[in-house]
C-alpha cells in the first residue's frame, strides 16, 4: 500500500496489508467472532473458520493440516519449537543445541535461556557471504546434540542456508532440525519436506498477514510442550481463545504469496539488479553477502565511512523508507552481530543499509532511490 | 452484532466487536502497518499508535502508561506474572504459591507446571456461594509463600472476590499479588490501585475488543520476565512485532467499555433479573453462586435431571447460544470443577448452563430465551 508517495523498502521488518486481506480479517471479525471451543452455532462457525485456515496453510506448505499450530508470532513459534525438543532431549541426557551466529534474536535469546537451565550449544561460524558449512555442523556436532536450529533466509543479509542438506544431515544423525523460515517465505517456493525438517516456524506479517499469528509446523513425531498454560486450544500446545480473524486473514496472505511467488521472485531480482547497477557506481561501496544463495528483495549494502542512521533518515526525509538491519535489534547501539559474522571490518558495519523490496515496488521507485541514495551519500561524506 | 434473530448469551466466553472497534482495527492495520522498532516514518507512527494506545488503557485503569505490557491474550498475562513472581520469589527461597479451587485453567495450569519445576502450591476452597474466605488465605500463608494468585470475577459462575482485601492482606504479608481480571472488566468500574495489587491481567476479546491482545499491568516494583525470547519489544518483556492495529482496537474498546461499564452493570443486571424471575419458576431448579457478590452478566444455573449439553443444543437450535460453562473447558468430558468447588452435587453440575448477558441484548430476548428454556426443559424431562 503507498501512502502519500512514500516508497516502502523495508519488506523485510514487516509488510503491508493488502486491501483484499484486510477485508477478509474483518469479515471473519464479524463472522466468525464465536468462541471455536464452544458447542452452539457461532462457536461451531468460529471453528469451521479456524479449519479451513488450518487445511489451507497445509495445503499452501503441502502438509497434512495436523501439523500445523498457531501462536502469536514467529518469535513465540520458534521459541516453542526450541524449547520443545531440548526438554524432550534432555530426558535421554541430550542437552546440546547446535545453531548458527546469524540467527534471528527469538533463536539466539532462547538458547541463552536454555543455557541459564543447564543446557550447552555451540553457534557455527558463517562465511563471509553468510552461509553455514556443513563441515562445521559436523565438527559441532556431538553425541549430545538434540537440536540443529539454523534459518532459511537471513533477515539481514538475506543468506540462503543449504537447508536440504542439513535437514538430511540431522535425519542421518537422529537429531532434530528446526528451520526458522520467518524470512523465507516471500522470497523463496518453499514446502515442507517430512525428510528435511522436524520443525519448521514463521510468521504471517512478513507475507502480507496480519500480526499477530506465528505458524509452527511440526513433523508428526516432533515433541511440542507448551509454553502458554491454559485451555486446551491447539491440541494443549497453545492456550488462549484462538485468534480467529487473523489466522484467516494469515492464511488468505499464504495462499495468495504462494500463487504470486514465482513472479514476485522474478520481480524483486529485478528490483535488486536495477539497485545494485545504480548504487554500485557511487565509491566505496560493497554488497554484504553473495549474489547466488541470496533471497530476492534483501540487500544489504554498506557505504564506508557512512553513518547509516543519518543515511536512513536522510533517506527518510526525502519519503524512501530503509533500514539499519534487523528492526528487532534496531534499538540497541550495537553493530550488527550478522554482519561481525561475516567478516566486515566495523566500518563496513557502520556504513550498512538494508533494502528490502516488496511486491508493490517499481523499476521506476528504484531510479528515484538511487538517485536519492547517492544524493545521501555525497553529503554525507561531505560532498567529496 | 445480532445475527439472523440469534440471541447470543455467551458473552462470557467472547463478546462480538462493534463495527466501530473493527474499523479502528481496519485503519491501523493501513496507517500503523510499520515496524516500531524501525526509525523511519513508518515505523514511527506505529509507535506512536502503539504509545496512544498503552497511554489510553493506563488512563482508563488509573494507573502510568509504563506500568502496561502487551501479550497476545489474557492466559498469556496470567502465566508470565504467575511464572515471573514463582521465579522471584525462588531466588530467596520461597517458592509457595496459593490461589483458589475455582481459577480459570490459566492460572491452575501454571501452578501444575510450576509445581514439576519443584514449587508448591495451596488451592483455596470457596463456600457454596464461589467467594474466597480470608481466613483460609491466612492459615494457608507460610513464611514461604511467594505469590497469591486470586481471580476478581470467576468466568463460570460469576462470584467476585473480597480482592480489595486480600491485596491489602498481600501488602502487610509482603507477598506478592496477582489479580486475573479477564472476567471482571465489563461487569465491574474497576481501576488499579497500586496498594492492592502487584499485576492485574486481562484480555482484550471479553470487552468487545479483538482476540489477540492480552494486557499485564504490573506494579513497578514487581518483578515481570520473558516467556518469549527475542527482539527487546515491550521493554524486553515480550518479544515478537508488536500487533499494533489490535492493540489500538484494544485500547479502544477499553475507553468505550469504560465510559458505558455503568449503564452495562445497570442493564446487565435488569436482564439477570429478568431472567432469574422467569427461569426460577420451572421446577427443580436453582442459581450456582450468591446474588450479592455476583457480576452482572453472568448467570449459572441447574436444571435437575437435566444434561446441559443437550439443553444447549435444543437451544442452540431454536436461535439462543448459551454455554454448558466455560469454553475453556468445554472440549473435556468432565463436569465443571467450578461447580464441585461450589459443593454442587453431580447432578446439579449436570443440568448447569451458564447464560451470560452482553449489552446489545435486550429484555424482549430475556422474554423469548425463558419461553425457549420452559420449552426445552419440559422436552427434556419428557413433559413432566
Amino acid at each position: 500500500m503507498k501512502k502519500n508517495n512514500r516508497i516502502y523498502l523495508d519488506h523485510a521488518a514487516t509488510s503491508p496489508m493488502e486491501a483484499e486481506t484486510i477485508q477478509v480479517v474483518m469479515r471473519t471479525m464479524e463472522t466468525g467472532f464465536g468462541n471455536p471451543s464452544a458447542m452452539y452455532m457461532e462457536g461451531q462457525q468460529a471453528m469451521g473458520e479456524m479449519q479451513r485456515a488450518r487445511e489451507s496453510i497445509g495445503k499452501s506448505l503441502g502438509v497434512d493440516y495436523k501439523t500445523i499450530f498457531f501462536t502469536a508470532n514467529g518469535s513465540e513459534a520458534a521459541n516453542q519449537a526450541i524449547i520443545s525438543a531440548a526438554y524432550s532431549g534432555k530426558k535421554t541426557g541430550r542437552t546440546h543445541l547446535i545453531s548458527s551466529q546469524i540467527e534471528h534474536p527469538c533463536v539466539l535469546k532462547t538458547l541463552e535461556y536454555l543455557k541459564e537451565e543447564g543446557f550447552t550449544y555451540t553457534l557455527l561460524p558463517v562465511d563471509s557471504k553468510g552461509h553455514v558449512q556443513l563441515a562445521d555442523l559436523e565438527e559441532a556436532f556431538t553425541p549430545n546434540t538434540c537440536l540443529v536450529s539454523i534459518m532459511h533466509t537471513n533477515n539481514e543479509i538475506g543468506s540462503i542456508q543449504p537447508i536440504s542438506k542439513i535437514g538430511q544431515w540431522c535425519k542421518e544423525k537422529k537429531v532434530l532440525f528446526h528451520c526458522d523460515g520467518t524470512q523465507a517465505m516471500n522470497s523463496s517456493r518453499l514446502t515442507i519436506l517430512d525428510d528435511e525438517m522436524d520443525y519448521f516456524t514463521f510468521s504471517a506479517h512478513k507475507i502480507g498477514g496480519p500480526r499477530g499469528v506465528g505458524i509452527l509446523y511440526k513433523k508428526k513425531t516432533a515433541p511440542l510442550q507448551s509454553l502458554i498454560f491454559g485451555g486446551m486450544q491447539e491440541r494443549g500446545r497453545r492456550a488462549g481463545t484462538e485468534n480467529v480473524a487473523e489466522i484467516v486473514g494469515a492464511a488468505f496472505a499464504l495462499e495468495r504469496n504462494m500463487q504470486e511467488i514465482d513472479n514476485q521472485i522474478q520481480h524483486k531480482r529485478e528490483l535488486d539488479n536495477r539497485l545494485m547497477e545504480g548504487l554500485l557506481r557511487i565509491s566505496d561501496v560493497c554488497v554484504n553477502a553473495d549474489d547466488v544463495n541470496r533471497a530476492p528483495g534483501i540487500l544489504n549494502i554498506s557505504f564506508l565511512g557512512i553513518n547509516a542512521k543519518l543515511l536512513v533518515l536522510l533517506l527518510d526525509a526525502q519519503g524512501i523508507a530503509v533500514s539499519t538491519g534487523s528492526a528487532c535489534a534496531s534499538g540497541s547501539l550495537e553493530l550488527s552481530y550478522v554482519l561481525e559474522a561475516l567478516g566486515c571490518t566495523k566500518e563496513n558495519a557502520q556504513g550498512a543499509i538494508r533494502i528490502s523490496c516488496g511486491k508493490e515496488n517499481t523499476l521506476e521507485e528504484m531510479e528515484t532511490v538511487i538517485l536519492r541514495v547517492e544524493e545521501a551519500i555525497k553529503q554525507l561524506r561531505g560532498n567529496k
